[in-house]
C-alpha cells in the first residue's frame, strides 16, 4: 500500500549530497539531528514517496553517523528501489517490535532534533517516549530553506513545469467560458495540467465576478455570464516539481475601470519581478509590489502576501511577506503574485514563478499579462 | 485549497451525539480532553473534511465544554458547511495570530490530552509549547474504539460498499488475465469500482503466481500466464465507507495441490468467520482461522494477523491478532482474510468484511469462496 517511487531523475549521488548538507545544515542550526517522515523532505533527501501510514518510516539523519532509513520490513522491498537508497541504509522492522526505540538507538538520545512538519503527532510522541532527553523542533522552522535553493537540474524541472502550465494558459484561454459552470471550466484546466504532464493537480481556481474577489474561492457552479471578469489560478506537479500561475481574463470587453485595475495589477507584479535580485530581502519584492497598489489608492484591497516558495511541493518557505528579512539566493524559486480584490465585484491576480539568477529575476511563466478577452 | 464536504449523510443531530459519545469516552479514559485535525477522525465527528496543511485546524472537545473547531479564518466559510457545523462553534484565525495560544485558552491547561494520530509534529510542538502542563496520548491508542461500533445507518453504508466490491468482482472475473500485465488488471480494477460508486480507491492488488506469495506485492509489470494463481485485494471508500475484500482466482485448472491449498483457505476462513458472536475476543477469530491452516500443517506460511477493523478508513482498530483480548460488539465491522503463501510459488488469500450481529456475524461480501477459474 505504499505509493511507489517516482522514475529516477536524480542519482544516489545527487541525495548522498543532499543529505550531507541536511545535516550540515542541521549542525549549524545547533540540532542534533534530523527525524524525515514520509513527505516531500523525504522524497527531496532520498527520492523515496511511500503512502504515509501508522506503521514509522523515518530517515535518521545525525552529524557523523551514516544515514539510515527506518522502514517497515514489508515496505523495505519499495524503499530498497528509491533512487536514493544506495547512499543509506535501511534499518527494518516487523509488527510487535518498538520502531520508536529503534530510532533512539540511532542517536546520541541528547539535544534537540528537527521533525519533518508532517510527521503524524502517534510518532513524533513515541519519539519523546523513547527519547526522554531530547527536545525537537518542526524543521520548517528550524531549517526554513533546507530545500529552497535549487540546483540546475531542479531548475530545469521547475522550468518544464511552469512551461507546462503555460501551454494549459494558452489552450483554455480559447475555450468557452460564457455559460459554462466555474468547475466545468476547471476541470478542463486539470485536464489541460494532465496532458501537458503534470502527475499531480493540486489546485485549478476559477473565480468569476464577483467570486473573483475571494483570492480562496476555488471553483463553484457559478455560471459565467458576458461581463466578467476570470481569476485562473492552476497548478500541481509535473516530474516532482511544482507550477503555479495565475492569469486573470474577461468575457468580452471590459469596462475601463476593470482595464485599469488590471493594469495596475500588472504594474505590481512587474515592480515584483524586478525587485528580485540575489541580496535582496524577501520583503522587498513584497514592498514593492505593495508601492505601486497602495499609490494608487487600492492598498486595501491587496489582502494577502506577495509570493510564497515552490519546488517539491507548491507552497513552502519563503515568503514574500512583509518582515521577512531572509535575503534572496540564487536558485530560489517563489512566486511573485500581487492582487486587487473588490468586494462584491471582481478580482485580479497575476502570478509568475520567478528564479533568483546571479544578476536579477527569471520567469518561469510567460503567457501574456494583457487582459485576455475570452468568449 | 480544502477538500471540500462530503455529501451530507448525517445530520447535525447524528455528529451532535458522536462528539457527545467521544467526550464521555475521553473522561471515561481519564483525559481532559481531545485534540482532532483534518483526517477520518475529524470526518466522523463532524462530517468535515479538509485538506491537512500547516495552518491549523483542529477540533477540541473537553467534558462540560460545548465543542469548538479552531479553523484559518479562510477556510471558515467551508468549514461551517459541514453537516456538523450546528453542532459546534467555529473559532476562526488570520496568518499573523497564533493558534495554539487560541486553543490553549479552551483547555483548562492541565491533565492528559488525546491528539488524533495523524496530527502534524508541527501542530503537536506547539500545543506542547503553548500547554506545557500537559501531555498527550495518541487518539487510537486512548480511545481505540472510538470509531469501532458501527450505528444502522453506517452500517447500511457498509453493506453498500462491500456489495459494490462484490459487483466488481463479479465482472474482473470475467474479464481475460492470461497475457495481460497484473497492472493492467489493477487499472481494471479500479475502474470498476468507481463505476459500482466508490469515490476513492485505496488498493488494487493483483499478485499473480510467485507474486502471489507476498502479501505486500501489489501489482507490477508481470505478464499473467496460463496456470497463475491470482490473489486480488481491491477496496477503497464509496459514501464515505469502505470496502476490503480478496479472492484468489486461477487462470485455467488448477493443480490439485493448489486446489487443496484454497480449499484449506476457505475453511480458515469459515472458521474465523464462524468464531464471531458478541463477546468473543478478537483474538478468538485469528486463532479459529488459524487453528485450521496450522491443523494442516501450512501454519508457517500464514504470515499476517486475520483482519483488521474497517469503517471511515480502510485500516483501522480492532485487529483480529493473538494478544488481543478486546470483545467484541454488535455493530463492529472487520476483515477476516487468513492467507497461505509459499515463497517462489503462489498464495491464496480469502477476506470478507464480517460485522458482528447480536448472534453470531454478518458477511459484507458474498461472492463465492470456491476458486474461480479465469481466463
Amino acid at each position: 500500500m505504499t505509493g511507489g517511487t517516482p522514475a529516477a531523475r536524480f542519482t544516489a549521488d545527487d541525495y548522498r549530497a543532499r543529505m550531507a548538507r541536511a545535516v550540515r545544515s542541521a549542525a549549524d542550526a545547533g540540532l542534533a539531528g534530523l527525524l524525515v517522515a514520509p513527505g516531500p523532505d523525504l522524497v527531496w533527501l532520498t527520492g523515496y514517496a511511500p503512502v504515509d501510514t501508522e506503521r514509522l518510516t523515518l530517515l535518521v539523519l545525525a552529524p557523523g553517523r551514516d544515514p539510515v532509513l527506518v522502514v517497515p520490513a514489508l515496505e523495505a522491498p519499495d524503499a530498497g528501489q528509491a533512487a536514493g537508497a544506495p547512499a543509506l541504509t535501511l534499518r527494518d522492522w516487523t509488527d510487535g517490535q518498538d520502531p520508536y526505540a529503534a530510532t533512539a538507538a540511532l542517536l546520541d538520545g541528547t539535544g534537540r532534533l528537527g521533525v519533518s512538519d508532517n510527521t503524524w503527532a502517534m510518532h513524533l510522541l513515541g519519539l519523546q517516549r523513547a527519547l526522554p532527553a531530547t527536545s525537537y523542533a518542526a524543521l520548517t522552522e528550524a531549517l526554513p530553506l533546507l530545500r529552497a535553493v535549487k540546483d540546475p537540474a531542479e531548475l530545469e524541472l521547475m522550468a518544464a513545469a511552469g512551461a507546462a502550465a503555460d501551454a494549459a494558459f494558452e489552450e483554455i484561454r480559447a475555450v468557452r467560458f460564457a455559460g459554462r459552470r466555474e468547475s466545468d471550466v476547471a476541470a478542463d484546466l486539470a485536464a489541460l495540467l494532465r496532458r501537458f504532464g503534470h502527475s499531480r493537480v493540486d489546485f485549478t481556481i476559477v473565480a468569476s465576478g464577483p467570486n473573483g474577489a475571494n483570492p480562496h474561492h476555488e471553483a463553484g457552479d457559478r455560471v459565467i455570464r458576458d461581463g466578467d471578469m476570470i481569476v485562473l489560478d492552476f497548478g500541481g506537479l509535473k516530474d516532482g516539481y511544482g507550477s503555479d500561475t495565475s492569469r486573470t481574463v474577461h468575457v468580452g470587453e471590459p469596462t475601463d475601470e476593470e482595464r485599469r485595475v488590471h493594469d495596475l495589477v500588472r504594474e505590481a507584479q512587474e515592480a515584483g519581478f524586478r525587485a528580485v535580485r540575489p541580496g535582496a530581502a524577501c520583503q522587498d519584492v513584497d514592498r514593492a509590489a505593495r508601492a505601486v497598489i497602495d499609490g494608487a489608492g487600492y492598498g486595501p484591497y491587496f489582502i494577502h502576501r506577495t509570493g510564497h516558495g515552490i519546488g517539491v511541493t507548491t507552497h513552502e518557505p519563503p515568503y514574500m511577506i512583509e518582515g521577512e528579512e531572509q535575503p534572496l539566493l540564487p536558485g530560489m524559486c517563489f512566486s511573485v503574485e500581487p492582487g486587487v480584490y473588490l468586494p462584491g465585484r471582481f478580482g485580479v491576480r497575476i502570478e509568475d514563478i520567478v528564479t533568483v539568477t546571479e544578476d536579477g529575476g527569471r520567469r518561469l511563466n510567460d503567457t501574456t499579462r494583457e487582459l485576455v478577452v475570452v468568449e
